[in-house]
């Protein structure tokens, strides 16, 4: 360590105003200033140079209160720092630019079939589609995130293997930085999602959440005490690939009886009576038209999504758990059920008091919201 | 963020002093210079604070290499800090006090059988044991480490519960701070066993470390990123309590065919067909007579441990995984294959290249050592 410059103070100030109005919104100076620990001068001298260089502006809050002045509300500027998220998954693909603030300016998306699926062709379908899109809105993207349903080496975004995308060792952060001549950030699908929740989600306030998602397969992030837990060399865990039934059916590990195997897409079909690998949208319709009246049908189903949450809440111990993707399709009574049985089964929840367990509010959305805020992560102390 | 004043800097200097001698044991002036990136004299005014505060000696090495002047060596000196460690296991107690640099000046342990594992009667003969000891030995802890087989909530150190022990909610941080007059730190056995491994055992050097310990019960303990992890409000997971075969025997947290009850001291009493409650030497002396020829009798619990690693490998993806306690008494061969099929079966070992799988070197001061650390992480910015 050496002494802090009166200059990095203020850059150390003014990226954490930047990361405030980034996750929270539009606030007055006034709570800025209490947020941060600041006094009004230096609050002033910071949001003056924002504005200056286009980043905030400020505007007379519509409904003022009381009967002074009315404070000024700061307002972040989406145009001034956009960033380009990716989500493939394994049946299609999402591109978004989302600007300063979350908020999102613009998307497409499309089917991955076939050969669409192969490596070569995502990277070239992302960056066509993000120069079009880019062009459409008049934006610049200064920074991409991108997920991927795999195990990825957050360092060098390396794809070490995505097997429900039938994808081997690809380069995919190198490959897509050159493409896309900007800094790209790749990730694990669940890990970005545990970041979405975390920063604009079900997780906000929490200091320790477990996102947990089913789609084809099982995955799931951490956030603990605040941020990301990564594994060594960055690689995340596979939480889908903890065995719950050790004489259970095969999965594409090698192992048996995988979390994943239980409780992935093609154990919900099973349970549901529905061919194994029919389009999403069936299966969403079927969970609906069951009005919550599943009687047993999901009680083996149901049994395993149990058994692993309370293993995570016993190794893991966090406060909140959120069920991501096909999960938030059941029926609302089946997450009850189960959330109580959690809370009965898992001594570490009743050492706490009890975990909670909810669905994600932020829809189809989740990835791309997680990939942005990944790539957000580098360039709000930039900016 | 404030800025930085130089009494600060040099605070914060003095104490990345403190611990890199307090961990990496003595060295000449010149590697601490390197180790820490600050220049010679400031080095200098560094080591001669510490000298004349007595905290730390020079002396010439006793071999010292090349033709010019010996560098200095500094050396820690223990009696500069010394905590109290206190290690509560099912069967015994045991306390020592360690010094600045981890030397451990003395200790003393008793068994705990009937009332005695009572937490009133472990309470009044920890504070007893201390103060014999340190009259014993001329010194005074300053501060106090303590591990428990439970479940405790490190903020104050509430044990809200051990089994084993047979406690319910014991305030025992708050108890045990009244009584020995100083602060203490209360945790997990396994999550102390963590910290040992990390600061003075096989995950020197790790990142991202994994301890797993089976002693009655089963429990680990995580470093990510060079952290001891700990989940919501402080409470440390209970890897033991993972359920690895949901047809397996009941445990006493509710469920069926936890970890615990699948490789715990029971179940390797039952594989070595001895009683289940004997004692431990003999547990360890059957072992030993096997000389590695064990033949198939361990192949049931040596597949439940390897299920278990395969889930604590894929779900927190560590570098390291160290076997504590009991573990360390299975044959090396069979620790061995443990360890080859680990990095067959799990998906992310694979993608890490390889986890390491190996035993404690610690021995039975491991705990004792975890909590001293403990000790002392709260005491070595105050030197």
């Amino acid at each position: 360590m050496t002494v802090a410059r009166p200059d990095e103070v203020r850059r150390y100030n003014r990226s954490s105003l930047l990361r405030l109005l980034h996750t929270a919104g539009p606030a007055t100076r006034a709570a800025l200033a209490t947020a941060l620990g600041l006094n009004r001068s230096t609050i002033k001298m910071l949001v003056d140079g924002l504005a200056e260089d286009g980043v905030v502006e400020e505007r007379v809050p519509r409904q003022s209160r009381g009967a002074g002045r009315p404070s000024l509300l700061v307002l972040p500027q989406p145009e001034a720092a956009v960033v380009l998220a990716v989500d493939v998954q394994v049946e299609h693909a999402g591109i978004a630019l989302v600007g300063f603030g979350g908020q999102m300016m613009g998307r497409n998306s499309w089917n991955l079939r076939g050969r669409q699926r192969d490596p070569d062709e995502v990277i070239t379908h992302v960056a066509e589609s993000a120069a079009v899109l880019a062009e459409d809105l008049g934006l610049t993207a200064i920074a991409a995130g991108v997920c991927i349903p795999g195990v990825v080496r957050r360092a060098d975004g390396l794809v070490h293997g995505a097997a429900n995308l039938r994808w081997g060792e690809v380069a995919l952060g190198q490959r897509l930085g050159t493409v896309l001549n900007m800094p790209v950030v790749v990730g694990n699908d669940a890990e970005f999602g545990a970041l979405a929740e975390h920063v604009r989600g079900a997780g906000r306030g929490s200091s320790d959440t477990v996102f947990v998602s089913a789609d084809v397969g099982v995955g799931g992030g951490l956030i603990s005490q605040g941020s990301l837990l990564r594994g060594s060399a960055g690689y995340l865990g596979e939480i889908g690939h903890m065995t719950v039934n050790p004489g259970g059916r095969s999965c594409h590990c090698g192992n048996r009886g995988c979390w994943e195997t239980e409780v992935g897409e093609a154990a919900l079909c099973r349970a549901l009576g529905m061919p194994e690998h029919g389009p999403r949208g069936a299966i969403v319709a079927e969970l609906r038209a069951l009005h919550g009246d599943y009687g047993d049908r999901l009680d083996d189903y149901l049994e395993w999504l149990t058994l692993g949450l309370v293993n995570v809440v016993n190794i893991l111990g966090p406060e909140l758990v959120v069920l991501g993707d096909l999960f938030t399709a059941l029926p609302d009574s089946a997450v009850t059920r189960v959330a109580d049985q959690v809370r009965t089964r898992s001594m570490v929840s009743r050492a706490l008091g009890g975990v909670r367990i909810e669905k994600s509010r932020l829809g189809g959305d989740l990835k791309l919201l997680g990939a942005a805020e990944a790539a957000f992560e580098g360039v709000l102390a930039l900016l």
